[in-house]
C-alpha cells in the first residue's frame, strides 16, 4: 500500500450535509408540508447557492414557469453566476436571468423562440454557453459531470407526502429528478393542486424535497399538431413514394416520424392509399410517437397496434384514456410518457426515422438551423442516425446492409424529405447550409448539424426517391440525391445519363418506377382534411386548442 | 372522410379487462395484499396464458430466482408457448421453460454460464431465438413491440400498499416494470421481506401488480470484482501507456471501464503511477461505473468526483454508503443504480469507453464469443461504440476530428486492449473471428462481433498502442494494428518500414515513443495488490464476499 487511507481524512458527505443545511433554512416556510407559494422566491434564494447547477424544467412541450418566474425574481446579489441546464430555452424570464445577472452559463438543447435573444446576450458576454445538446445528452451528463445541485420542475398534482403525478405529460421529469435527487441534490416541484389521493404516483416522494402550489397550472404547447388544411399536394405525393418506395418495399413496422406536414401526410394516407395497396397490419404498426393528432385516423382503422410517446399533446387526453389498447396508459386512464425511455426505443428499438428538414446539403446534411438563428436541437439526431450499437437484426434493418464481408451489419432506414423548393422560393437542396455559418459565427466548435448526410439512407423530394444506401461511394451518392434535387443548385448539375442509370439500378426512383401517379396526389387521399374531420374521426374525443378550431 | 368510425366498433381497452380478469382469479390467495407464498405456482398459471410475453428478470447481477424456480414449475397443458424476454440467461431453470415445453421463444442478450445447453436447445428445436441484443436494446424494443403481458421481477421490501424498494441493485427494475405497467400487463414482484415503512420507494405501488415474499433473499453475483493478486506485469504496462498515451494526451475526464483485469489495472495504477504524472483532478474524475473495488485506492486518493453506477457489486454497500459524496444514493444512503440510465451516459456523456476483448481481427473487430459458445452481449456494444446521435462537444472528442471540412464532427475514444497471446497460448490477434463461425452454425443473420473495427479509435496491446483513428484508410488502419500485434499471424505481417514511418508520424506508438519504461511495469506498482489492501484502502468499509477472501 502506498498511502494510508487515515492520511487524508476527508468528509464524505458535504453534499448531503449541504443539502441538509439549505432546506433548514425553509423550514418556516412550509404548512403542512408544502412551501408556502408567496416564499417561493425567499426560498429559491435560500436553496440556490452561487455557481450553483440548476436544471430548469422546460422542453418544448410542459414548462415549470411559476419556478422560471420566481427564479428570475431573485436577488443577484444573494444567487449569482449559476450554470443553467435547460431543454428548451422558450420563456422570457429564462433569459431575464442572464440579463439580471443570475445565471452566467447555460447548457441547452433547443433555443427556437429565443434563439436571437440568447445569440445577442452570448454577444454582449452574459451569456455563456456550455454546450448544445439532444435532449438525452444533455440529461445523460447529469449523471456524469453536470449533475444538478437544484432541480426546478413540475408535476399535476401532489399529495401530502410528496408523492407527484405528472399527468399525461411526464416527459423529463423522472429523469431529471433521478440525477438530482440521487446525488443530494434539492427537488423542488411545482403543482396545479396539491391532494390527498393522487390517481397514480409517477415520481415517489422519497426523490422530492419541496412541493408548492404553483398560482396556475403549468404551461403546456401543442406542439405536435398539424392541422391536414395546410397539407399541399406535393406533400401527398411524396408520402405516396414513401409509403411505396420505402415502407412497403422494406415491410417497415416500427418506426418514428419526426413533426412536420411530410409525415402527417403520411399517417393521414395510411387508411386510404395505404389499404388501397393491401398494407394493413404489414406496416406501420408499432411507433415511437407523441400523439400526432394526424394518427387518429390510422388508429381508427386499426393499423396501429401500439404508440409510446415522449410527451403527450394538449386535446388529446380523453381520446387517448380511450384508447388505452393502443397507449402506453396508467391504472387512472391517463397517458405515461417518457422522453428518455422513449427515446431509447426510438434509438434502439425501431427500424425508420423519417422527418423533414429546412435545408439539405449535396452529401445529404441537413438542418434546420438557418441564417442568424442559434436553434440548437431537439430530438431528431437521436433518431436519425444509424444507432452502432445495435445488436439485433430485423428484416428492415438488414435488407440495408453492404457486402462487407463476414463482419457485416444492416443500418437503419433514416428517411430524409424535402420539397426542393420552400414556400418563399428558395431552394432546399443547397451548396452550403447555413448552419455553417451560424456555427462560426457563434463560436461553436462543429457546426449545427442536426442529421448526418452520412446516417442517411434515403432523400424523398417531389421529384423521387434517392436510396442513397445502394450508392457506391461518395461521388454516386451525390448523383442520387441531385438526380432527385429538381431545379436547385445542387439537382442542376445532375447528369441525365448517370440519372438514367441510377433508375435502371434502382438507386434513384421517380414516381413512374414505383407505380406512382402523380395525377392521384390530391387531397381527396387524405383520410381527413381538417382539424374537424380529426375530431370526427375521434368520435368527439380530441378536443383541439382553441386556436386550431375553424369552426 | 373516408369511413366512419362507427362503421367498425371496437373495443379499446383489452388489454385492461384482461389482465383484471386475471388478478380476479388470485384474489383468494392474498393475505393483507401479499400473495401466499406456496401459492405462487397457482398464481402464476392464473397470470400467464399460452402465448404470453413474460419479462423474467434476471440480468448479469440480480436474478428473480423465486420467480423463476417457481416459473419453471407450471403445468405446460396450462401455460405454454410463452415467448421469455430475459437479459441473461443464467439459471438451470431459464433453461428447464423450454425442456418443459412452458416457454418456446426467447429473446435474450447474453447466456453465458449457460450458452451451450441454449445451443443443443436450438439444434433441439425445443428453442427458437427471437434475436439477441444488448441489455438496452431488449428493453427499447419493451416499449414498441415487445410490451410484457407479464413482468416477473425482484426488490429487497415491499411496504404493505407494494411499494418496492430495490436497495442498491436498481438495475433493470423499473424499465421493466415501466415498459409492463403502463401497457396493462401485470406486474408480479418477489420480495425479500414485506416491512411497515421502506427505506426509500423505488417503484410506487402504482406500477405493481402483486407482491410475493421468496423463500430466501434473491440471488446476487459478485460479477465486478477483480483480485488484484491476478494482474500481472504485461497488463500493468498496458496500463501505464493508455495512462500516458490516451489519458493524459486527451485529457479523458469523463469515462466508462470496461470489466477486466487490464481496465482494473488503471485503476490501480491512478494513485501511483498517475500521481507521478502529476494527473490527478486532470483525468478520470467522473465515471459511468459499476462500484469497482479496484476503484477503491483512486476514490480514498481523491481522484474520482463522481460514479453513476448500472448495478451495484456484492460487498461493496457499506462503503458506498459511506462516500455518499461520489455515489448515487438516496436518503436511505444506498446506493440508486441504474442500468438504462447509466448505458444512456455512458453513450452520450462520456468521452472515453475503454473494454478488453478476447479476440480481435486485422480490422479491429472484436468478440467475447469463443468457438461452441452462445454467449450474447452485454452492455459493452452501447458504450462501444461511436455515439452519431451525439452533437455535444468536449476536448477529447474534437480531438478526434477527421479534417472533412465544415460538416465534420469529433468522435468517441473508443479503446480496445488485447495482450496478442492469451494465457493458453492461443493468439488473441487473429485473421477470422470464431464470432463468425459460431454466427454460422446458430444461423444468426450476422456475426456476434461485440466492438465493431470501424469504430474503435486506439488499440493497446503490450507491444504499443495503434492509433487507429489517425490512419488514413483501411490498409493503413491495419497497418497500424499489426504493428502492436506482436508475433500474432497477424503481427507477422507488419512491414518494418511502414511501421517505422506510423510512429514518426504518431499513428502508432511503442512504450518508448510515450515515456513508457518496461521495467517500471512492475506490481509494486500497484496501489493495492490483493484483495486485503482493498479492504485495508476502505478502512474496513469494503466486505470481500467469502470466495475472494485469502484470508
Amino acid at each position: 500500500m502506498h498511502s494510508s487511507p487515515s492520511a487524508s481524512p476527508r468528509q464524505w458527505n458535504t453534499r448531503a450535509l449541504e443539502k441538509a443545511r439549505r432546506l433548514k433554512q425553509i423550514e418556516g416556510w412550509l404548512d403542512e408540508g408544502a412551501l408556502k407559494s408567496e416564499r417561493i422566491v425567499d426560498a429559491l434564494e435560500a436553496l440556490i447557492a452561487p455557481g450553483d447547477r440548476v436544471a430548469l424544467e422546460g422542453n418544448n412541450q410542459k414548462q415549470a414557469d411559476f419556478l422560471s418566474r420566481a427564479f428570475a425574481k431573485v436577488d443577484p446579489s444573494r444567487v449569482h453566476d449559476v450554470h443553467l441546464l435547460i431543454s428548451s430555452i422558450s420563456r422570457p424570464e429564462h433569459l431575464s436571468l442572464f440579463e439580471r445577472g443570475i445565471a452566467r452559463k447555460v447548457d441547452f438543447s433547443f433555443a427556437g423562440p429565443q434563439s436571437l435573444r440568447v445569440a445577442q446576450l452570448l454577444e454582449d458576454g452574459l451569456l455563456e454557453i456550455g454546450a448544445i445538446y439532444t435532449y438525452v445528452e444533455l440529461y445523460a451528463r447529469m449523471f456524469i459531470d453536470l449533475t444538478p445541485q437544484v432541480a426546478l420542475i413540475c408535476a399535476v398534482q401532489a399529495d401530502r407526502h410528496g408523492n407527484l403525478y405528472t399527468g399525461p405529460n411526464t416527459e423529463d421529469t423522472p429523469t431529471i429528478v433521478e440525477a438530482t435527487a440521487f446525488r443530494h441534490g434539492i427537488v423542488v416541484a411545482q403543482v396545479n393542486e396539491i391532494v390527498d389521493e393522487l390517481p397514480r404516483v409517477d415520481i415517489p416522494a422519497s426523490w422530492v424535497d419541496v412541493v408548492v402550489q404553483a398560482d396556475q397550472p403549468f404551461a403546456v404547447e401543442p406542439l405536435f399538431t398539424r392541422d391536414p388544411r395546410h397539407i399541399g399536394e406535393l406533400q401527398i405525393l411524396m408520402g405516396m413514394m414513401t409509403l411505396r418506395g420505402i415502407y412497403e418495399r422494406y415491410g417497415v413496422k416500427t418506426l418514428n416520424h419526426g413533426i412536420g406536414f411530410d409525415t402527417a401526410a403520411i399517417e393521414l394516407l395510411l387508411p386510404t392509399y395505404g389499404a388501397s395497396l393491401g398494407l394493413k397490419g404489414k406496416i406501420c404498426t408499432n411507433w415511437a410517437l407523441n400523439p400526432h393528432p394526424t394518427l387518429i385516423p390510422a388508429i381508427e382503422s386499426g393499423w396501429v397496434d401500439s404508440v409510446h410517446c415522449f410527451g403527450s399533446e394538449v386535446g388529446m387526453e380523453n381520446y387517448i384514456a380511450a384508447r388505452s389498447d393502443v397507449f402506453f396508459t396508467g391504472r387512472d386512464g391517463s397517458l405515461r410518457s417518457n422522453r428518455v425511455l422513449c427515446q431509447l426505443a426510438g434509438q434502439y428499438g425501431v427500424d425508420l426515422f423519417i422527418g423533414s428538414t429546412l435545408q439539405m446539403d449535396a452529401d445529404a446534411n441537413s438542418s434546420t438551423v438557418t441564417l442568424g438563428r442559434l436553434a440548437g436541437f431537439g430530438g431528431a439526431p437521436n433518431m436519425g442516425h444509424d444507432p452502432r450499437g445495435r445488436r439485433h437484426s430485423s428484416e428492415a434493418w438488414l435488407a440495408l446492409m453492404k457486402d462487407t464481408g463476414p463482419v457485416s451489419r444492416g443500418h437503419k432506414l433514416v428517411v430524409q424529405t424535402a420539397e426542393t423548393y420552400k414556400k418563399g422560393g428558395e431552394p432546399t437542396i443547397v451548396d452550403t447550409l447555413d448552419a455553417i455559418a451560424v456555427g462560426e459565427k457563434s463560436g461553436m466548435p462543429i457546426a449545427p448539424v442536426m442529421i448526418y448526410g452520412d446516417d442517411v439512407s434515403h432523400v424523398v423530394t417531389e421529384e423521387g426517391i434517392a436510396y442513397l444506401h445502394a450508392a457506391q461511394g461518395q461521388e454516386e451518392r451525390r448523383a442520387a440525391l441531385s438526380a432527385v434535387a429538381g431545379v436547385t443548385p445542387v439537382g442542376m448539375r445532375a447528369d441525365p445519363a448517370k440519372t438514367a442509370e441510377l433508375r435502371r439500378r434502382g438507386i434513384v426512383a421517380f414516381p413512374e418506377d414505383l407505380g406512382v401517379r402523380r395525377g392521384e396526389a390530391k387531397r381527396s387521399m387524405l383520410a381527413a382534411r381538417s382539424i374537424d374531420d380529426l375530431v370526427a374521426w375521434s368520435g368527439g374525443l380530441y378536443e383541439p386548442p382553441a386556436r386550431f378550431r375553424s369552426w
